[in-house]
């Protein structure tokens, strides 16, 4: 970082830091998270002069079980609104959409009936197709569009550069890169942010970052990703997130250094509504989730390992990879 | 990283891995562990292929209060024999003396006459004279020896000159980069290591790292620091340790690719012995740590909060700095 070192030292005018932690932290509780906790993740986005939060999902509602999932895996308008009224902030709102697990034509209305900006579409290297028309169809209902491109490191050079060719051409404004199975080091998260960035800025856009703790390295590769010029930061607030969980919010913004952002908020919310769930919702770094980092696959055998009654083995889930 | 990427995945000979979790943990409980902790600590670095083991200090027992501290803040030789018998296994032992807090000439005996290899002489920057001397007593009775520049964040540059010039002319075989406060960013641990690394060659010394995980960076750092060059690694069990704790050995065994390195038996030490304690003595990242850290401050005011009976207002603390 030597002389970069300046750029995270001043102000980055371009940077967004966007809270993803009911979005994320949903996938540990099945999205039931109160009203309560809901709105004080909210209130502190919008003290803390973060620029986007994102509330949920938006899943298709075909065949659900009433109950099964708590209301921000759909996030309806009301549901939204309950939260943030008409969100006369300065806060931004994004819903993710994931490829192949929303009716986005029909469950996405035009942006001057939604309180929400941003449509965040998630996506595997091969659904990019079919991201690209729901970057397509959120582009042209008038919203902001990111497009997050999953598990990025089970995808080979070759396809990635071309998911990333057609994703350069489209309407969406950052492409994240997206470490779903916290398996990257350092210096591979430079590598494929450069690459992103190559792609992007070729395509007017931005390059965002999103990372998993389960090496310890969600924090730190975010900063390597901010300091090569990624624009667009992901983070949580106590990193609650999926398994090992995400980077934690605390930390990014005792990082920067742009007086638009504010700490102390953040350290409520952490301390008064996060870290409280934290027994009940179970994420953050473990043995577990370590092992599915190191060994670059999906949280949900370490997840299944720590639901289980009675405490599991952790030598023989070792020598199970 | 990227070309340097090769040296981490290969063999790297020279790299010398250093189990502080009893040393450094015993910070957290008055250096009270019962031996079953010692000795299940022992038996999986022995079974882990780690080099050295760093069993506790060997501090004054000038005025102590009887049973304030647990013995392995004096390391006495019988104590350690109570573990490790006559040691006849590939680890090696160490004890830290600190300077200023060591009675070292009568207190260290000939080499011949202990189970321990190394003496590691902890100090800071204005000690450095005492613990030229430290390192000449112990390198004179037979001993290896390292020494640990403590709190190197709060050191001038033109002051960290003139102290790694003299220890790269001593007798010692390792200079570590230490990171008391855990407020090191991964940029500026490259630049400090790089420093190290020239004045330490000019002496034919190596170089190696001690974190803490304030920022969530002690396993990031401790990577940069292996990729630039340094070879004396220290690491503890579940990253035990003061404050914050350290760069956890799970985590440093899971990267390092040499088949002298085991990660089994550490699973099992951090799941069995080390994770059980941890309600009790209450390491580990968290938000008063976290601001020490960001500030560039000792961790005893977060310890003090930890400490209160009732929990402490974080908004305040944060005004506090």
């Amino acid at each position: 970082m030597t002389d970069s070192t300046i750029d995270w030292l001043s102000h980055r005018s371009d940077l967004r830091v966007l809270d993803c932690t009911i979005r994320d932290g949903g996938l540990m509780n099945n999205h039931h998270f109160d009203d309560r906790i809901v709105k004080a993740v909210y209130e502190a986005c919008v003290a803390a002069g973060i620029d986007y939060m994102e509330i949920g999902y938006r899943g298709s509602r075909k065949d659900i079980k009433l109950g099964e999932h708590g209301c921000w895996k759909y996030c309806r308008e009301d549901d939204i609104r309950r939260i943030v009224g008409d969100n006369a902030t300065g806060l931004k709102l994004s819903i993710m959409a994931d490829a192949g697990k929303c009716d986005y034509r029909e469950d996405i209305p035009a942006k001057k009936d939604s309180v929400v900006d941003l449509v965040r579409v998630a996506c595997y290297v091969h659904q990019v197709p079919l991201a690209l028309d729901m970057i397509n169809d959120a582009n042209d209902k008038g919203y902001e569009t990111t497009v997050n491109l999953m598990a990025v490191t089970t995808v080979g050079d070759s396809e990635l550069d071309a998911a990333l060719a057609m994703l350069a051409k489209s309407e969406t404004q950052a492409i994240y890169v997206v470490d779903s199975f916290g398996a990257l080091y350092t210096a591979q998260t430079r590598r494929l942010v450069q690459k992103y960035l190559q792609y992007a800025q070729s395509g007017g856009k931005a390059v965002g970052i999103h990372a998993h703790n389960n090496l310890q390295l969600a924090y730190a590769n975010t900063i390597e990703a901010i300091v090569l010029g990624a624009n667009y930061i992901d983070a949580t607030m106590a990193g609650l997130g999926r398994g090992a969980g995400n980077c934690p919010m605390e930390l990014l913004l005792g990082l920067l250094r742009d007086p638009q952002y504010h700490l102390r908020p953040v350290l409520k919310c952490v301390d008064e509504t996060i870290e409280p769930l934290r027994q009940a919702l179970g994420w953050g770094f473990d043995l577990p989730y370590m092992l599915t980092g190191l060994f670059n696959q999906h949280p949900r055998t370490a997840i299944a390992f720590n639901a289980q009654v009675e405490p599991g083995d952790i030598g023989a889930f070792f020598d199970s990879f």
